[in-house]
């Protein structure tokens, strides 16, 4: 595992839009997927809880975990931008998350 | 990767259980530990949630995938009715979930 460590957050989905996002998602640009992959992304997941729209996302982060920098780059504005309609979003298009602490690990 | 997959669900704690459905879980009986690795669990994350108390819990699976049949063991049983306070459950104690299709994968 090494300094492998995962991440876990919840992000919220607007009713009407299950399969949009899942269809943007299915053709994520390529340069922004090989951007979040050289972020330090090792894995990354993200399911749908179809009764209450909620997004979440489990991310594994490599040592070299860079992620911090993505809202910087353009393409990963664009991205939030693109997708801004869908979702709940902050001001900056940014997506709304809600941070959920590991309680179990087998 | 073979025929490993991966599942997520959502389960919901009640109002007050936070602390204490952590520690159930940092002192899980080793056995129930060794039987659900034995089902095919080959990872087990549970996500709190904190602002809606949901429970999302990850889990990556082998193909010797035997978790159909834990729900039919005592110990599985026993540790049911154990939560079942902590919890929304169903009649047999066991915890209420919601199957969480997956969305994206990176």
């Amino acid at each position: 595992m090494g300094n492998e460590y995962v991440k876990a957050f919840r992000m919220q989905l607007k009713p009407g839009y299950e399969a949009e996002y899942k269809k943007r998602h299915d053709e994520i640009w390529p340069e922004l997927a090989e951007l979040l992959k050289n972020a330090g992304i090792l894995e990354y997941y993200i399911f749908l809880d179809e009764e209450t729209l909620a997004l979440f996302a489990f991310q594994k982060l490599g040592e070299n975990d860079r992620t911090a920098n993505l809202a910087s780059l353009p393409i990963m504005k664009k991205w939030w931008d693109y997708m801004a309609g869908l979702m709940e979003v902050n001001d900056d298009n940014s997506p709304k998350t809600v941070s959920c602490p590991e309680i179990f690990r087998l």
